[in-house]
C-alpha cells in the first residue's frame, strides 16, 4: 500500500484535515497517511509549492501526494494528477506543483470513481482530492481519472541576475522558515569565489559551513539544506534582527568567473 | 486493525498527545493512529463536538473516535463509550459527543483491563481513555468497559427560529474556521426562495457557489461543506473583516413556502 | 515493524518534517511514524528533554524515538544512539536525552549506512537522525553504527532544597503546559504532611487532588500526571493568573519526617 502525503492551508483547529483523512482510510484501507503540513499560510500558494518542494524528492517512488491550498476552489480552475518523477500528485492546477512537479501536463479528475458522489463547492479537498488519492492508492492508474490536459497553473518565480559587469548577482528570499532563517533562491552552484552576501542592511563578508562559524547574535551566511544560500542568526531569528522578509534582494558579490 | 483517531485540546507543545500516543502502540499493536485535531481552544466542549461531527462521519464503520475535551477530568463525570453509526467514541460524558453521536446511552469505563493501572486524577487521556481505545481496536466490546449508563452531558444548541410572520429565519454563527470563515446552523433545506443573510452590520442579498462567485474582498454567502448557511470575505476573513465571532445570530429573509 | 517517533523543534510550517518523514518512510517501508511534537520553542533542549520524558515512557520496548532539537548542528556535538529501558533513541549529544535516556554511553552515527550519502551542515534531521533512525526499525544494531562513546551532553537541573530547619522544601517550575498549568520538579515522594504550597505571590493552604476541588478561578496544587506538584488556576491559567513563569521558585511547608 502506498504512503499518502497532505500538505493544505487548512490549519489543525477545524475538521476539514481529519475530515479528508477520513475519506482517505474509508477508500484506501490500511495506507500509510503522511502529515506534511496544514500550517501553510491561507491561500498561500508560493509557500505551498516551496515546502512540498523541499519534502517530496525524499519519498519513496509511487507516494501519492495530496496538496490542498487552493483559493479557487469551485470555480474554474481544473482538479488535476499529475506525474513526476516517480510520485504521484493530487492538487488543484493552481501551480501549486510548479516547483517539485515541473511539467505540463496531467490528468484532469472527472471520473466519478475520483469524486465523492455529492461536490461541495468549496471543499474540494475532501470530496475530490482525497478521493482522487485514495483511489490512486488503491492501484488505480491517473488515467482513469480523466482526459489529459495541459496544466495552466503556473507560479513565475523572479530570475536570479547577473549584473552587467559580472560582478554580482541578485536574487530573493524566498522562504521564511520557522526558526526565522532566510532561504534564497541563489543555488550553491552559481556561487563566486570569495563572496560576500548583501542583505537588507547588513553585508555579510563570508560563506560559513554551519551557524556555529559565527558568535551567537551574529548573521552567517552557508549554503542551506536546500541548496541554496541562506542567511541566519545564531541563537536568533535572521527575519527580525535583519528586517527581511520573503521577496527581499539578496547581493552575493565575488570573484565570478570570466 | 481499525483506525483510531484523536480529537483533544491539548495542543502539540507538550507531552500529552505523545503519552497517549504510546500507551494506544503500546496495547493495540499496529493500529492506524490518526490525529483529527488538538488544537481545540482549551476546554471548549462546544468546539469540540462541532469539530468531531464534521470529521467522524467520513472514518470507515469501526472506527474508534478518542475525544479528550476534558475540564471536569477527576470529578464527577464518567467516563464512557458510545456507539452511534457503526462507529465507537471514547469520551468524557460531558456534552462533546452530542453532535457526532446523538445517543442517550453508553457504557461507564470502570473495568480494570480498559484502564491503566494507576489513574493520574487530571490526565484520563492516558490512563483511562487511551487504553480503552486501545482494548476496543484490539477487538473488545464496549460492553465489557462497564454498566450501561444513561449519558448526562448534553449541549444545548440554541435554536433556529422562524419570526411570526414567517419571512425570516434566525440562527447562529456555530464556528468560525482558520480562513475565518462563518459558519452557521441554518441547514441548506430551511433555506427560502431568493435568499438574503444579514450578518452584523453587512446585509447579503444573495446566496452564491462559491468564493469565486464575488469579487475580492467582498462578502459571500454559501452553503457550506457542512451543509448549512456560510459568510466569508473573498481572499480575507470574515470573522475580522464583518467583526463577527462564534455565536452572532444570522438572518436569512426571502420568500418562504406558506 | 518497530514504532518510530518524532520530538522536533522544527515546527509544522516548513518542509523539514516532512522531509524526514520521507526519508524514513524510503528507508523503512511500513513503520509506524509517530508525531510526539514538533511544537518545542527554537533550541529549547530543556522543554524538549521534559517533554520526551513525559512521553516516551508509555512507548512499547524497542521504540525508536528521534529527537531534534539541536542548535549546535553541524558543529562539534555528535549525533548519538542510546538504548535506556528498552527503548532506543537517536539525537544530538546535547541533553536532550537526560531525561527520558539518563545513561552514560551510547554509539556515534558514523557508518555511512547510516546516514545520507550527502549530509547537509545545517539539517542532520534529514542526512544523520530520520536514516540512522530508519536503519534501527528495519532491524539494525546500534553498535553498527558507530564507535561506543561516552555521552557529553548533559542538563543540569538545580536541586530540589530542604531547609536547614527541615521545615521547607525549594523546588522550580520545570514546564508550563499548553494550559498554563505550572509543573514543578518537587516529587509526591517528598511532599509533608499538611503540605502548604508558596508559588509567585499566591499561598496555596492545601494540596487538592484535582481542578474541581477548588472554585472556578482558583488556583490549585495536586499531584500532577508526571508524579510532582502542579499548580494551575481552575478554568483558567496559572501562568497568566500568578505570573509566574518556568524556572520560578515552589515552596512546600508542612510536616515533614523528622
Amino acid at each position: 500500500m502506498a504512503v499518502l502525503t497532505l500538505l493544505t492551508d487548512f490549519g489543525t483547529r477545524d475538521g476539514y484535515v481529519g475530515a479528508m483523512k477520513g475519506v482517505i482510510l474509508a477508500r484506501a484501507p490500511g495506507a500509510t497517511v503522511v502529515d506534511i503540513t496544514h500550517d501553510i499560510p491561507p491561500q498561500d500558494i508560493a509557500a505551498a509549492a516551496f515546502v512540498l518542494a523541499q519534502a517530496a524528492p525524499f519519498y519513496p517512488p509511487g507516494t501519492v501526494h495530496v496538496v490542498v491550498v487552493d483559493p479557487g476552489v469551485g470555480g474554474r480552475r481544473r482538479g488535476v494528477i499529475v506525474e513526476s518523477g516517480g510520485q504521484v500528485f493530487v492538487a488543484p492546477d493552481n501551480g501549486v506543483l510548479s516547483l517539485a512537479a515541473p511539467v505540463d501536463a496531467g490528468w484532469e479528475i472527472s471520473a466519478p470513481e475520483f469524486r465523492r458522489p455529492e461536490v461541495s463547492p468549496t471543499f474540494h479537498g475532501r470530496d475530490v482530492f482525497a478521493p482522487a488519492a485514495a483511489r490512486l492508492c488503491a492501484g488505480a492508474s491517473p488515467s482513469e481519472a480523466g482526459p489529459r490536459v495541459s496544466l495552466e497553473g503556473r507560479l513565475a518565480p523572479r530570475p536570479v541576475l547577473f549584473s552587467n559587469d559580472g560582478r554580482k548577482v541578485t536574487g530573493h528570499v524566498v522562504h521564511v522558515d520557522r526558526f526565522g532563517n532566510l532561504v534564497t533562491d541563489i543555488g550553491a552552484g552559481i556561487l563566486p569565489a570569495r563572496p560576500a552576501v548583501r542583505i537588507g542592511n547588513v553585508e555579510i563578508p563570508e560563506v560559513k559551513i554551519t551557524y556555529e562559524d559565527v558568535p551567537s547574535g551574529e548573521p552567517v551566511a552557508y549554503i542551506g539544506s536546500a541548496g541554496t544560500l541562506e542567511v541566519a542568526v545564531r541563537d536568533g531569528s535572521a527575519t527580525d534582527v535583519l528586517d527581511v522578509a520573503r521577496g527581499a534582494p539578496v547581493v552575493v558579490s565575488g570573484a565570478f568567473p570570466a
